[in-house]
């Protein structure tokens, strides 16, 4: 099987990595199904996908997803609350769901003898969900105590407004995932069922699923589920895919031709009356497909990704400025950003911007040494290899494979590409990066 | 082996469990060493424990221990800060460390091939310290940074209050882990000298380990490494042993004789800028020891365990009023709390507090059904299974029958007690924890 397998093979069942034992299936509908049988186990851990998430939303519908999300837990034909709850609960279950950008995601992780129950509870609630008036006016209030816990956390507050301003705060991609409490306040009981009816389809549905299962029941399962709760599966559906984008370079909008002086930036500050400063540092960075996704990775080992980073040597180990300190990455169908975290004590602010922002450019001028390459190589390839021997991890891989990447990669060839990164390579990345340094946020007392 | 196999067996080494192959050896200078072979993984977690927490310290000293654990990262006769850092990040590892009330915890989950890095570098980090003036002066700036973290989280500044409240905040068990920011600027390089030079000494370490190892290699290992940071190991030592206490029943200290009523308790209140209230209400609970230890697990499982739980499903699901709300429970040697849990927005406070208590006092005066029986023990069972995959939780069972259970119990044996606890054993220890209710704790706005 060639190791760049395309999703425009025209096969319905196929063995995509015979060493692995990873396979995928087109059910009728166009269900598209993953899995990977592992033996060592003993339970399994299944995600049902669909490829709708907080960008898909109008403003006027502005946190539909994440309600929606919400109130498949609340009910269905067959089930209450109360059932929904209680099938995972008495098994000892995991069971919960994820609004993302991109993607919504139910998953359950059970004994390998109650798959059964978890293909049944989960099929029940993405097709025969009641939506009920009274369930959204209860729940409502649910989700705004969930924003307002968020509120609370000058973290994750930093964090939504850093990628409001990178992506663009009145942007699909750009908004908050939950929306907000006005918008959640302002939704209705049909634009929740609008959105279930024009998503919550056969043909969107991917499926992936790890540990001690086997396909063809799985597959059998699936299918027994979804016609259950009135889905009709047509032998000859088509699986819905957006368009592959074909090797998108880095996002160009906003992107600087010169590096912004990190003096110049006015901060985007919001006031809090906490004890630290919540800072974010950063810009626009690569798409979710990029040619230099591998570089990414190396670079962000580098700059922040562990003790040994420069980040956390220089700002935490040598100066004592910070507790946390570290540089993220996200990256979408066509858009991306970077950013580097810290939080302090107000007094030492300036100290740590100004640390945060020359650490970038350093590396922006000066790229990065064997050494740091090779440690950086080893950690990604080592925690690479510890992630799988969990379910839920390779679960999740195997969504993003179908979801995000269209094509499948195995883990061999995944490594042999972060292995063959060179130094030429992260240190160009870098000094893209730096240059691409646009945005400030910090969230805390005024100092 | 009989299921209760004290360790007071003078046996050197002992296979504990045959079905599951944990064994337990008492190596030169009475050093314990507890694994568990798991061939059906590439990868190891390994934890060296000590059983001093921060009950051991004296007021002036408050904080100690945890500072000393920070420390310990900061370099060795043979290794600095970085050298540490570097040992796991280059090999894609996890290395933390954990300080609680009653322990110390350096632990480190790395691919089995690194097994001999990992214990290389935290025998090091033990035994060999440098523990000096300028390393304590930048590290204090990052623990100041830790404790304003928390500050800034209204539910672990809560969960401190609670925890205080109930045990006495003048308590060696009652003060919070990490010290106060005033302790731990007061502290010196002496104090934490001193510390480390009383507990940490061979016939106190405990070492677990799980995964893809073997028991002999590892033992070897051990000991060069203990040996190559200065510790003698006599071959006569024997290890160092906590008196155990002999069936413990429920803490009384406190205990009221009849329930508090919710409305006469004055909340303890932290005023708080936030836009929730974070609720915790409960008293004394059972030791860690107590004989009824499986019956409450049942009992918090019923209560606030799970999304079909009482508490989720009656403030949560049928009237919206939180989006966070659980039970817990903690137990020590000679103490141990129950509580609840929920956040809200300002308007709803009275009213989940009032429910709060109510589903503790109809649980006190009306016990709990079969279904709730059944429900919780399959919860408890499924889950334990399912934790049981990972190396990491086992690793942390082994160390638990060590220093908190000082026997064996097999996950077997385990199981059966809980499969034991009966509908009467719950609804009286429910009875009695609403006599005990005596505490309600509340961060946030004033409403």
């Amino acid at each position: 099987m060639p190791a760049d397998l395309a999703y425009d093979d025209p096969s319905s069942d196929v063995l995509l990595d015979p060493a692995t034992g990873v396979r995928r299936s087109i059910l009728p509908g166009g269900v598209r199904l993953l899995t990977q049988r592992d033996r060592s186990v003993r339970s399994a851990t299944i995600g049902l996908w669909l490829p709708v998430g907080s960008r898909d939303e109008t403003p006027a519908h502005a946190g539909s997803t994440h309600v929606l999300e919400h109130l498949l837990f609340k009910g269905t034909r067959r089930r209450s609350a109360m059932d929904i709850a209680a099938a995972f609960d008495e098994v000892g279950g995991d069971s919960n769901a994820v609004t993302a950008k991109e993607h919504t995601l139910y998953y359950g992780r059970v004994r390998s003898s109650d798959l059964p129950m978890a293909v049944d509870v989960l099929t029940d609630m993405i097709t025969a969900s009641v939506l009920a008036e009274d369930a959204l006016a209860t729940e409502r209030e649910v989700i705004l105590e969930e924003l307002a816990m968020a509120e609370d956390d000058p973290g994750d507050i930093g964090y939504e407004t850093f990628l409001a301003d990178v992506l663009g705060p009145d942007t699909p991609i750009g908004r908050p995932v939950g929306g907000t409490a006005g918008s959640v306040e302002a939704l209705t009981i049909e634009d929740v069922r609008d959105h279930f009816a024009e998503h919550y389809r056969p043909d969107n549905l991917v499926v992936t699923a790890v540990g001690d299962l086997d396909h063809e029941e799985l597959a059998g399962m699936l299918q027994a589920g979804l016609r259950r709760g009135g889905w009709e599966l047509a032998a000859d559906a088509v699986p819905e895919r957006r368009p592959r984008a074909a090797h998108p370079g880095p996002a160009s909008a906003g992107l600087l031709t010169a590096p912004a002086d990190v003096a110049s930036l006015t901060p985007h500050r919001l006031s809090r009356p906490t004890e630290q400063n919540h800072i974010y540092l950063g810009g626009h960075g690569l798409t979710a497909l990029s040619e230099d996704r591998h570089a990414l990775s190396v670079l962000m080992s580098i700059l922040g990704g562990g003790m040994s980073s420069r980040l956390f040597q220089n700002i935490r180990e040598e100066r004592g400025l910070a507790y946390s300190v570290y540089s993220f990455s996200a990256g979408y169908r066509d858009a991306g950003l970077f950013g580097m975290y810290a939080a302090c004590r107000p007094g030492r602010t300036t100290q740590v911007v100004e640390l945060l922002a020359e650490e970038l450019s350093r590396m922006g001028e000066q790229g990065i040494d064997e050494l740091e390459l090779a440690r950086a190589k080893g950690q990604i390839t080592g925690s690479f290899a510890l992630g799988l021997e969990d379910t839920s991890s390779r679960m999740g891989r195997l969504g993003t494979i179908e979801l995000v990447h269209g094509r499948y990669t195995s883990v061999d060839e995944t490594l042999a590409r972060i292995g063959a990164v060179g130094i030429g390579d992260v240190s160009a990345l870098a000094s893209r990066l730096a240059s691409s340094f646009s945005t400030r946020v910090e969230v805390g007392p005024d100092s």
